[in-house]
């Protein structure tokens, strides 16, 4: 188990009177235990208790067999796993389960355990991986690091004119070729008007001179993400589309500048979004400023309107303003961000300067 | 809506004293409604009640403009979904919920409606879903079709000694262009000592004399899943290899011809778990014979050794025997297999009789 995180989510369920809980998301017990271990549909759960009584109820397909600090309690597919774990848990007391637990399983735990009062306690850990230790923060720079160099790479091909489907495909062999472990998500490259949709899906379409060019792009690396968006030109940049890729850079940049303990989630979205409509853009930035990574590509906490919640040293999101211009093109700039002691550091160092390219 | 399978829902709803129940998987959903719609996180669900008071509660991040036979009900990302799905509820009488159901949705459900009772209801659909209608087996037997078409396209790769990786990748771009939608699952292709693992992941080996080689792909084509395995040699086959292959074969035969109306699932089981234990592999066929499948690759129903249900008209599921020899390599043999009126027909068509390429 890493202690630290462990007496922290102890302290956070004592003080929130949930004094035993069931931790099920894999990247939940990953944070906890050091160990990702993907069990399909399959149950697996880690039972903490604020007295210290920790169980791993784990399936015998998943053989994980270094000692991860924790008692762990076997069971296979001809066994009840709810009705195993219903004999651990203290009756009557509060169980805390994860968000996601399936119904399945939660609603065959009350059957067996009916004089308890369930509670959602995914909260616990997910505030707390909001904010990353040093560990953390080193896994996050190399995953950012390496999504650096796959940019690089992947801009330099532009000019085979590859489809945006085959330069997704090329991107999986670059990833690969740099150590990375996959796809943090599957990535946006969008010509042109196929710009103009903030969730575009990789086509057939090839690049044309003048076009804009989004990459979004983001690999997984030792289990942490990194996520990067570069809009470049292909061969030259027309005049409007200059506009509009300075009008977000600066977007992008005044929200950056804000990062720092104690500002609010809110102000940052509103650095941004203020500056484009003040450019007339207002209506054309259609999402969120940012969403907060780690251990998924979307970790808990938006960068939007309505987060009023304040930045702490540790934390890390994206900040990611575009303009989208529907029949025409789009434009999207997206860094990520850790808030330090007293500022902030952007994790990615790749230009993100006008760039014409082929 | 699908009206005559929502009219056998709601016979079985009746049947099991289930008024009401709100479906959330987005498969059981396209079953009912013939509309696929991925929510991701955010709450999706078809309420149906045995009065006739059926309802889609939608976000409108999910534009569906058709008519779809139920009135939607749409709320944004700035409303309390469940709060207005507790509205419609009919107070203090049991509720039913799928399976997969997150806890976060439920138990605020359960706060806001704490008189009903709430139960696991996705049987209902789920084993409805396991017969499949004209329609359905028409679009099983395209998908397969498509599948078959790959299989004749990805043998005649393997001669260009691509990795396994390589080999994932053209299949890809294969299915693409025979117009399939994507993979069903993660295609497992598996050269010599590889293929001992039945869920081998696709690395960087590439073909050598005397592999047996394992090709376990299947497509999505609109909303339907194939799935087949065939063993093949590359470039010779060693004596030993034939004689697995041969016994993984007749087993493969042995369990299909059992197929019919009123033969049970374990008994196909048995059929080739009995013959690959005769000739003294039993232990080294190490998981079951085969699962449902249709709008998905697993859908609910096993074919192993403890479900006792018998065979309906209109149920398709895989045969698919393997022998694996952990250092030396994997055979597996699997087909689609439909239940017919008397007796099965088989919906892939490519040649399982032993074939060396190259």
């Amino acid at each position: 188990m890493k202690i630290n995180r462990l007496n922290k989510v102890l302290t956070k369920m004592r003080e929130n009177d949930i004094h035993q809980m069931l931790v099920s998301d894999p990247n939940a017990i990953f944070y906890l235990t050091g160990k990702m271990i993907s069990p399909g549909e399959r149950l697996l759960a880690l039972y903490l208790n604020t007295n210290g009584n920790h169980k791993l109820f784990i399936n015998e397909l998943f053989p994980v067999h270094e000692d991860l600090g924790v008692e762990k309690v076997w069971f296979d597919d001809t066994k009840d796993a709810v009705k195993i774990i219903s004999e651990y848990i203290e009756k009557g007391k509060t169980v805390g389960v994860d968000k996601n637990w399936p119904a399945r399983f939660l609603l065959h735990l009350m059957d067996l355990n009916p004089d308890s009062k369930y509670v959602n306690s995914s909260f616990i850990v997910d505030t707390l991986r909001m904010c990353k230790d040093e560990e953390e923060k080193n896994l996050m720079r190399n995953a950012s690091h390496i999504n650096d160099l796959a940019m690089d790479k992947l801009q330099n091909l532009l000019t085979k004119e590859l489809s945006e489907k085959e330069m997704a495909q090329s991107l999986a062999s670059i990833y690969e070729e740099l150590g990375a472990d996959g796809f943090s998500f599957p990535p946006i490259i969008a010509y042109g008007e196929n710009g103009a949709d903030p969730h575009a899906h990789c086509g057939k379409a090839k690049p044309k001179e003048g076009d804009c060019v989004i990459l979004d792009i983001g690999c997984v690396k030792d289990n942490y993400c990194s996520d990067m968006t570069r809009t470049v030109f292909y061969k030259k940049a027309p005049k409007k589309a200059q506009e509009i890729f300075n009008i977000v850079l600066e977007a992008n940049k005044r929200a950056i500048a804000m990062v720092k303990p104690g500002t609010r989630f809110c102000d940052i979205d509103n650095a941004a979004r203020q500056y484009i409509t003040e450019k007339g853009y207002g209506k054309y930035f259609t999402h969120r400023t940012g969403h907060s990574i780690g251990i998924e590509t979307h970790d808990m906490g938006d960068v939007s309107s309505i987060n009023t919640d304040t930045l702490k040293p540790g934390m890390i999101f994206s900040v990611e303003p575009g303009i989208y211009l529907p029949g025409e093109f789009g434009v999207r700039i997206e860094d990520l961000v850790l808030v330090t002691e007293d500022g902030h550091e952007i994790l990615n160092k790749h230009t993100k300067e006008l760039n014409i390219i082929g």
